[in-house]
Parts: structure tokens; sequence; C-alpha cells
């Protein structure tokens, strides 16, 4: 077995044999491939949620495995495919943002636009590029092909906006980034960024509802009642213990959260 | 690693335990095998989903790998559990359709009964001959074993007719087949079949919609509307970008579809 | 390829990158692991069916495997974190039952408390010791780490109790403690448990349906009515051939069943 993995993420689902013709090709091309699943449920077209997925399972992974995103409405268009470097991984996919999340602070050292037709399918088609480019491309890197032999180098790509985090008269505002399979919902919001205040006397507030301070395990949150904690992302997350957070507050994707300092015996709002 | 893969397609679902047993036993008589999900999301039950599946996903493997879909509502009866080889590549399932549309206008060489029962686990239950024949079945043919000692060979097999399109005064009249999880449309309209037609001044109708032309690409549709395309399998698709066609629409798999040809200045009905 | 496989059974569902990331960890410390998915759609915190899953898949693996069960409401609070050998394979997941379906009958002959910390990721987080704990020891398991390294031995283990069939007048009364993605309902009622009986004029009771005798294959019972089978894993089970008997009884987890002995012509209630 070739000792770097290859990653798939897709919002390809798990019936159709989109996903299968994919790993048909890249162990066609290389019978030692090393294919690992990351997702196939993100949402279809949805390159945010990808891109999240993207960026906080790749860093798990050691150094060389090739990452694979296909979410891809814009398929056969301008759109240009990307192998991407970034101290010591690759990532492969469109130039739509989904591989940008990953790559947020990071070191790019090389941007390749994947043009070299050698190491496509051919004929290829207007609708599967993961099929076509990203699983040929990826399979003949994991041989050992030579970056710069995918195509010409080029200077940027396109970059999903990490949504910030604002802060006004002692208080945060953020927002909902992210609802996984739990109903836990996920917030823009840092541990670092929640460093000024005193945990215990925090005021979340998100959906209309607001919870008092930061749980140390799920557990220590009561049932049918939402509790806020840091996440193993490290991010600020609201979630209700044996339960579904997203049910019980009716939030979103996108719903504001407030964070304020009260006072240790204060009746939050 | 064993060089040759083993694929899986099956409708049991990624909540049971079903499909880890079968991984189990395969890695228990072949600790080098290299084991694949294709699909385990195939609806209960539904031979020509699953058929479909295969029959996509097959192609793109290397030679030498060795296929098992399991649907088989008639586990346990007189159906029988067939090794069917074409062209260097190997199909494992019940014999009630689900292996014959991978086969369509291939060349089959040996078609085995396999009811030798050295190979299977014992006691054999009435209800999973994934876990008890095929999967051990497999296993053994990764490691070598001739596919003659599995059982004798046999002269036919179960197909499921691919539906035909057929054509009167000039347009073509054929199907909904098949309905992905981006919600497009797949007919049995091959791109040959339009060959004779300009493709500019076609006019498309399927559930009380008709689209004009063929789409370049997924992204020159415009969205909330329904556009055509020739899909990745090389087969008449239409699809709503970023949307779902099969919402928009309200079609469903065995819809008629109609393909006439209009002037370009023509309006389509 | 390490030859022992290393499998992960969770309620992290296929979308969120929760077991993305705890493949990448297994990777980056075994670049040579074998990891299969077992199940990742356990229905969230439910510790019976991922118990079930696990004692029903373990038993086709190789001895040597590795079983990683995260289904962990409980995660970051006192509840430990155990390795569990057990007749040569390994079972690694927190205190809280979900491993121990598996383990019934069966002779343990090591707990180990994972409180070594040398081997867990750092800072571990509160909520998610599948990445933090539960990955990395494996892989270290995978590598050749002696099982007393990671921890003390400790005696005991927290077990779920198989519901227990009771027998009065000749009759048995039993429940269904799963249901699969066909619908079939599965019940604790075991062939052995039966064999006072005769098949064929056993009366099976469950959510107002009654049903005779033991069905021979799936095939041979009726549609849209319900029938009884031995299934695969030796338990007395209800299905509805081509159908789905959950949905034709209304029946759910937890529903009782009856099994009475009737003469051959006598009419079931």
């Amino acid at each position: 077995m070739d000792l770097k993995p290859i990653t798939l993420t897709t919002d390809f689902g798990h019936t159709d044999p989109f996903v299968g013709i994919m790993k048909g090709v890249i162990f066609g091309i290389n019978p030692h491939a090393n294919v690992i699943d990351l997702s196939h449920g993100i949402p279809a077209q949805d390159l945010l949620a990808g891109a999240l997925v993207l960026r906080y399972a790749a860093p798990a992974f050691p150094s060389g495995t090739i990452h694979i995103a296909v979410v891809d409405p814009g398929v056969g268009s301008e759109r240009r495919p990307l192998l991407i470097e970034s101290e010591g991984a690759f990532f492969i996919g469109p130039d739509n943002g989904v591989l940008s999340l990953a790559l947020e602070g990071k070191t790019v050292s090389r941007i390749t636009h994947l043009a070299n037709e050698s190491y496509h399918l051919k004929p290829i088609s207007a609708t599967f590029h993961g099929r076509d480019i990203f699983a040929p491309v990826a399979a003949y890197l994991s041989l050992g092909i030579a970056p710069g032999d995918f195509g010409d180098s080029v200077n940027d790509f396109t970059r999903l906006a990490w949504p910030k985090v604002t802060e006004a008269a002692g208080a945060l505002a953020g927002k909902v980034i992210y609802i996984d399979g739990f109903g836990n919902l996920i917030t823009n919001i840092r541990e670092r960024d929640l460093s000024p205040f005193d945990p215990q006397g925090l005021a979340i507030s998100v959906a209309g509802v607001t919870v008092r301070g930061i749980a140390s395990h799920y557990r220590s949150g009561g049932e049918r009642v939402c509790t806020a904690i840091i996440n193993s992302w490290g991010l600020l997350e609201i979630f209700s213990f044996k339960g579904n957070a997203q049910l019980l507050c009716g939030a979103q994707i996108g719903d504001a959260v407030s964070v304020r300092q009260t006072g240790t015996g204060e009746q939050a709002p």
C-alpha cells in the first residue's frame, strides 16, 4: 500500500455510484492506493459545509496526505481545477472555495492549475470532473508524479470568508456556522475570543435562548435545556445533553450568537 | 494487500451490522483483502437501482476486480448464487438480475453456480447469503482459488431488460430510469440515439415540462428551470442548476421522456 | 498493511468530519493501519443499538481485530475509557455498556483503564474522546504496544442487560430488541428457546398481529403479511416479504412478543 492516504469529501451521498466510480479510477491507476472516505454526506452544493469538514478533518492526517474535495456545482464551466500544496499536504478540487478553509492561516507553497490533459480521463465529461480530473490526478500524484507536471502554477485561489466575530461595548457578536448530526450548534467564536471574559459569568444568546457559563463536558449540562461548551475544534458550541439543541432552540445556520459578561449573580435576560 | 479489490454493493444501509459482518468474513479468510464500498444505499430490494450502480461503477475498476452485489429478496429460496466472469472482472451475487446490466454487451466467459459448500460458512443461514456464500467465495477467489472450484458451470443467468428507446415519426420515446441524489433525471436515451438530431433544435419533454437543446455544462442551465445535458454515463439527463429537477418537475422513475426535432425558432408546446 | 484490522462503530453519521478525524489520527500514528467502517449510523446516543451492532459484527472478524465503539453521551465526565481483551479480540470505548453485549458469554482476560496520557492526544478535549483517546490507543495497540502500557487493570465494566425471555404456562414472553433497515423486527428469543416447541404449531404475537409457524426463507412468506423466521443471528424475527414489517405492524423496539404452542389446525386468536 502507498503510505500517502487519498481522502474523499463529496456531496455525492451514499446511494449513487459516483463515489465508487472515483475509487475505481484511483485503483486503476494506483492499485496500492489507500483511499479513505471522509464524508460523502455534504449537503448538495453546500460549499461551506464541505469546506468546514475538510478544515477540521485534514489536520488530523499525516504529512503527504492527498485530500480530494468535490462539491462542484460549476463543473464543466470555466472554474479551474486546482492542486494546492500546503505544509506537506495536498488539496485537489474545484477553485470555488471548498478547499479554502483548510488553508486558512497556512503557508501555501504552490497552486497548480490542472490543465495537463495527459493526466485526465478522455473524453472528459461536462458533469463529472471528480472522475475525469480529480481522481486520476490524485492517483498519479500518489504514484510520485511531480505536482508541476499537472499544469502551470497560478497565483491565487478562491477563498470563502471565515465569518468574522465582531466586538462592541464588551460583547461579542458571532453566528452559528455549522450544525452537526447531533444538533449541536457550532459557532464561529473561538476559545481565544473568550479569553477576556470570565467563563462563569458569560451569558450566551442564540435563537431567543440565553445560556450561562461554559460547561466542562456534555454530561454536566441538564437534559432538555441548552448549554454552552468549548468543543473539540476549539469553538463555542451550544448543545443539549442527550438531546438536540437545534430542535430545542429552532436554531439554523447563520443565526446570530451574542456573548456578554454578566455578574455571577446577575439575571440573564 | 491483495491487488484485486473486492467491491460491495448492497441494500443494507448504513446502520445495521450486515456490511460489517461481510467485511469480517472476508478479512477472516484473506487478511490482505482490499475491500471497497461502492454503495450500501440501494433502496431495499430495488434490483434495477443496484444493477445500474454496478453497471456504471464496475467499468472504472482495474482488471481482476471482484464485485459483490447483494440485493436479494429471494435469499434462501431456489434462486442460484452465481460467479460470473467477464472480460477480466468477476461478479458475485444472486441470480436475480442485479449483476446483469454490468454485463450487457460484454463477453461472458464463464458462469459458475456457487454450489460447493466447502467455500461457504456453516451452518448456512436462510436469510444472509452475503455473509454465508458471497463474502467467503469472494475472499477465497481473491486468494487464488480457481473459479471452477466453487461449483459447476451453468449456461445462463437472469437478465434485467435495459429499457428500450423507440422511434416513431422522427421522435424518440424513452423513460426516466434513475434519479440520483441531486435529483437529476437520468434517462435511457444514449448520446448516440441523438446523433440524427440537431442538438440545438431538440425539444425534450418529461413530466409535463419541455426543455430545449442540450447544455454544455450544468452552470449553463438557469436556476429554478429544468435543462438537458449528456451526463457522465453518456445518457440524456434533465437537471436544474443548483436545484433538484425531481422536485421541480415532480418526475418519478419510469416517467415517459420524448425527444423531437423542432425548428430553431419554433415554439415548443 | 498491518494485519490486525481496526473497526469503527459510532453514532457520528455520514456528514460530519468526526469519522474522518478519527481515521486521520489512526493513520498519523500507524500509516499501515487497516481501518474498517462497521457502522456510523447508530442512532445518536443509542447504547443498545451500538452494542447490538458490535455484538453481531465482531465475531465475524479474525483474531487480533481491534474494535472501537464510540457511542458516548457521557464523554468528558467520570466514565472510564477502557480497553477490554477477550478471546483474541480487543474492544476499545467508553465504559457505558456499548462494548458489553459483544462480551456476553465470552472470557474476558484483561480490562485496562486507559489512563496513561502518553498515548492520548494533547490537549485532550471535553467532547471528543474518539479522537483524543480511543483512536490513538487503537493505533498504538495495532503497532504492538502492550495493553498494560495504556493504564492499570481494573476488575469490572458496565454491562447492558441482555433482555431476558421468560416462560410461563408453556408460553414464552420476549420483546423486540432491534429493528433493522428493512423493517425486520428482531426479537430476543433465540432459536434454542424454541426447541421445546413444534415449529409448525407456533403462534407468535407482536403489536396485535399473530403469525403462525416459522418460514424457511423470506420468499416463502406472503407479501403484505407478517411472517416469522430464524434470522442470521439465530434470533426469532418477524418480516414481511418484499415489504416492511415495522410499517405493516406499527411495531416499535421494546414491544412485547409472545410465543405459544397451538394445535396445527387451531385458530390463533
